[in-house]
């Protein structure tokens, strides 16, 4: 038994097989992955790490779990391992190469941490709870962890969410995570956060525009997914201050000097498919690296998998609350997409933005 | 210049003029008002008073003055004034008596701090800046102080509110305070804090139970308002503990004890007026004060008045955020009136229920 | 199993027994005797009382109980009733009247609370009970409550304490709790914090002055102690302001309005027993209530049963810690008496002072 | 102006030059300088960096200087400064190159940033600045920031230090900084928290393994101070994973999987100078970078730069605190040298210590 120290969660407890987990080289790696990514740029105090996340959410799991016997043990242990496959900077880059969780199931599958998960599970059946409710619900101990951290990290006060009514109040029915009529609140409150969240600090224009020159950064190294896949932060980084391409090492240094790209475009406006692949080729055969054009997905409703029991019966979170309806709403209205220049070229995409968007 | 210690703002300084309104009998009087009423049946940490809150006010009022030097400076002391005729355990009595607003305005016109108030300004004046949207509007120094305030001594997560954002972004356009772009979101916010902390603690049903209870003692007491309006709690508390009719005794007693009333209705359908007034009527006939009817009023649409600067232009909140157009319907949904009864009465009160509710 | 919920603790589970014990009218007076006594006269906040504080050490003294399997159960519940017997503003009135502790036995004895705890322990049993180490130590539950709890409602930032490491750390002997090495650090900031609290709160100047005024209020009124230990905070002051005696009244409206006796003395110099009362008596006959001589006991070394387990040997704490040692000088450092007058015979008792102290 | 968000001390207003200031390279580089080097071997969330620190240092700064119009302009910029040149992983390469002081020199006098330094001073002028008392005296504002912030990110409680307390009390006599009496309390309470995060974080032995590894593999690279001087962790880090030597390769990777050598001797008696000049040179025949002998200075009374004003008086904290005039026997209590040794080698090693340490 071992005793890590958060500022979070006060002190985690850790059993040996947690500890011999921690101790592979693949989960260590994880202390030098920044859990926000390039959010530094703008809340310079977030320099948390998917580390002390991938602890804390562990200890929620455990917390749940106390509190519901049914839910099987290993489904602790992925939640310790459910970011094991986070590239350097952890989502920035998931625009060139597949999700992190796919490259998490790699690391169970070759990562030697394989051998120690082997000892109590096939591979298998350990691949499937990570996908346990306890870490891919729409309440669930990883953001229970992540957005009470990363308000702590940043400072910013949207993020604190009533953990103890959470822990207290979540039930496990055999197949989900059900939260009791006294956590509602509670539950509506973390999803109300989440959305808060989202245009404060993780899409946060100042990110987006370092996130997409960093994208391009390593687009332009030519970086493969078998090689991105093991590096940490370090690596990367002494890659592309150290490229050949001269391009690559400007953008890295720009970045870290924080000399970033200026927002030509940023418009809540949807664009026809046809047109934005027009544009962005244009753009980028007039500009090369110099102008980025970064179009995000539109936001998913995601809160469908919150369930609450209200009055014995099980209902959908969204169809008790208001303010959980509005949410998808609120998210499209935090929907924007960009063109983003270098100073020295502002002037010149203007007018092309100005020529090309009508 | 005087330093007073807080624990949400810190030190809160007062000017001279500040510490002689506070030095009147009046103002110190404020001490003996809970600012949550009855609240610490359920939260028993929560025994702040109208004293500090108001104190909290002043600073808040000043500190956003200081952003915006056009409010005129009377404004920030009618802030520090704002909440003097609250009634012992402030909201509860009101179900009984004018609205302690009133009362504000009549210890300004007779009391003795009426006099300090006078040497700069008339009270015809000062009467119109107790309503001066520094104190009164929707996104304001009473409700920035009130729902921190009311988080931390309930330990109650919701209320948490970015106040140094709030600060910096309030902007006086000369008839009210509008809210820059830049925080928005901490507005937003501030509104959703509150619709939490209204089930959660304003209105938690045994908060509501206890407060049912007092109105019942202070009515068969037959205080009138020319008498409640200068008490502080302890000359409420002490008088109906020293009542002459057993009933009162009995309520203040079990009060104090925590031997509530049970809920034998507890509903959000709505009752025709003329239902409601004969059930009132049948209820009182039968059971006297052994049991109470709580109907209160349907919550308002009050999210009118917070305005927000938005691409240059001037805006009400609820236009730029789905999630506060949620609100109301939010409101309506935690809605609930009750019938409550002496434990012994409960059964024949709720066959009276049964029989009168269809 | 019932929850509370606590701002220092989160919730507090409470079980059946510990439920009927807190809803006796004994345990309930509680929530009317402020934890600090007239320290709200400087810290306007601190408004918290002993029954948060009772319930907090309740929490603490299980949470240690549970990594210390052989601590008795009816320990715990002793820590719940520790402070049962405290008077009206807590220490305030110990100069006039039994220490509280008595009067928590006297409760024991003869209150109906004795009936419940009769279900389980013979009386005496239970009153050994009220002097575990538990709740009586140097570094015991209610010490690491009341440090917390008094910093959080002050908002002093030097009773900050390291509950968790402390819990963990405190090991029962079979006599006595003694802190492993890992949690010495943190029991040495707890006295610090606890030596730091004492000029700051404690004994701040202004509320000795406020206290010196409230004894003597009751002193003249000639409340017994008979009738004082039942009484509640409400009790005391509706009694005390509809005194017949003038002074009396004064005394009690002069304090809730701060008009508050001056410092003529404030001296660190010891008088010799026979000048003391000689100056007490002059004083008296000279000024009667208008002036008030207040000299505290000399600060003891308490920290004497503080035990650390260091290298495998038990040690008092002031052996292995070189500032604890230097604890009992600075509390001497601290100590002051005085002498506090009416603002209109300040002068006068000014010239007697200078005239009797050489 | 630019407002920088930073959970310690809320939004840090940054004027333009001190923008400009930031702006450049050489700043930029603090963000990848660990404020605690290897500190997050024992707490992982001890993540943050000297720009964040350096940017808390100004705001503090500014704001006694605002409470002290005398203090000249330019050491608000020099406390922006002041860690500009620590090494990667700060104090931890300080046993091998000159002190960082001496590095931030270099940068001013040869740096880019030098040029905006000479738009508003000549070098010589600033580098005095840089000792000046705001952030070189014992109670200043590089201490108020580190303790604050370093408990904040370990969370540890002992560094919570009252900063409002000691910003309103510092008062500058035109040589240093004067706490007033009103700050006593809070400036002994930095103090004493400083001298409890030195055993708990700062030299924790884990730390102390840590970074003696981080040293012998710096030294067996063979660095130059001039190399050193402007890399940043990345370099570093980078630099040794990348090594010829094996034993390089080998240490860095120890350290990064926490595969950390064990304590063999951890003692608190002195050694004679020719004895562990002796023994260091036997343990490095013998074992090579296997055995690594840490031998810390003696710690200094550092606190002989706390002026307090006390009764119109100027004098060092230590004469009127107690607690203070400990500090030093403390210090000394906590001090330990200790002989490491890889895994593998243990055995041998303590044969070795057994022997050559009588």
């Amino acid at each position: 038994m071992k005793l890590v120290h958060d500022p979070i969660h006060g002190g985690i407890e850790l059993d040996d097989f947690a500890v011999r987990l921690i101790d592979t080289s693949e989960f260590q790696r994880l202390r030098r992955i920044t859990q926000l990514g390039l959010a530094f740029l703008v809340y310079p105090s977030a320099r948390h790490t998917r580390f002390e996340h991938s602890l804390g959410t562990f200890y929620l799991a455990k917390r749940i779990a106390e509190h519901n016997p049914e839910i099987e043990e290993g489904a602790v242990y992925a939640a310790l391992l459910h970011d094991l496959g986070h590239y350097p900077f952890s989502h920035t880059l998931e625009c060139l190469f597949p999700r992190h969780e796919e490259n998490t199931r790699w690391f169970v599958r070759h990562g030697k941490i394989g051998d120690i998960i082997r000892e109590r599970h096939s591979i298998g059946e350990f691949l499937k709870l990570l996908k346990h409710p306890l870490v891919s619900g729409d309440i669930d101990a990883d953001r229970m962890d992540y957005l009470v951290r990363d308000a702590y990290y940043t400072g910013v006060a949207y993020g604190i969410v009533d953990l103890e009514r959470l822990i207290r109040n979540l039930r496990w029915d055999g197949k989900r995570l059900v939260l009791h009529e006294k956590g509602i609140m509670a539950g509506q409150n973390l999803l109300l956060a989440r959305s808060m969240m989202y245009p404060t600090v993780y899409y946060h224009h100042t990110v987006r525009i370092g996130s997409a020159m960093l994208c391009k950064a390593v687009e332009l190294e030519g970086i493969e997914a078998e090689e991105i896949r093991r590096m940490d932060e370090i690596d990367l980084v002494a890659k592309l201050r150290g490229s050949e391409k001269r391009e690559v090492r400007e953008l890295i240094r720009a970045i870290e000097n924080r000399r970033l790209y200026k927002r030509v475009v940023w418009s809540g406006e949807r664009l026809e498919p046809e047109l934005l692949d027009e544009l962005r080729k244009e753009l980028e055969d007039e500009f090369g690296p110099l102008a980025l054009l970064d179009y995000p997905e539109m936001p998913k409703f995601e809160e469908r998998n919150a369930f609450v029991e209200c009055n014995g019966e099980v209902k959908r979170l969204s169809e008790v609350s208001p303010l959980v309806r509005a949410l998808v709403e609120a998210k499209e209205s935090h929907w924007r997409w960009g063109i983003y220049a270098r100073a020295d070229v502002v002037k010149r995409v203007r007018e092309f933005a100005s020529k090309n968007l009508k």
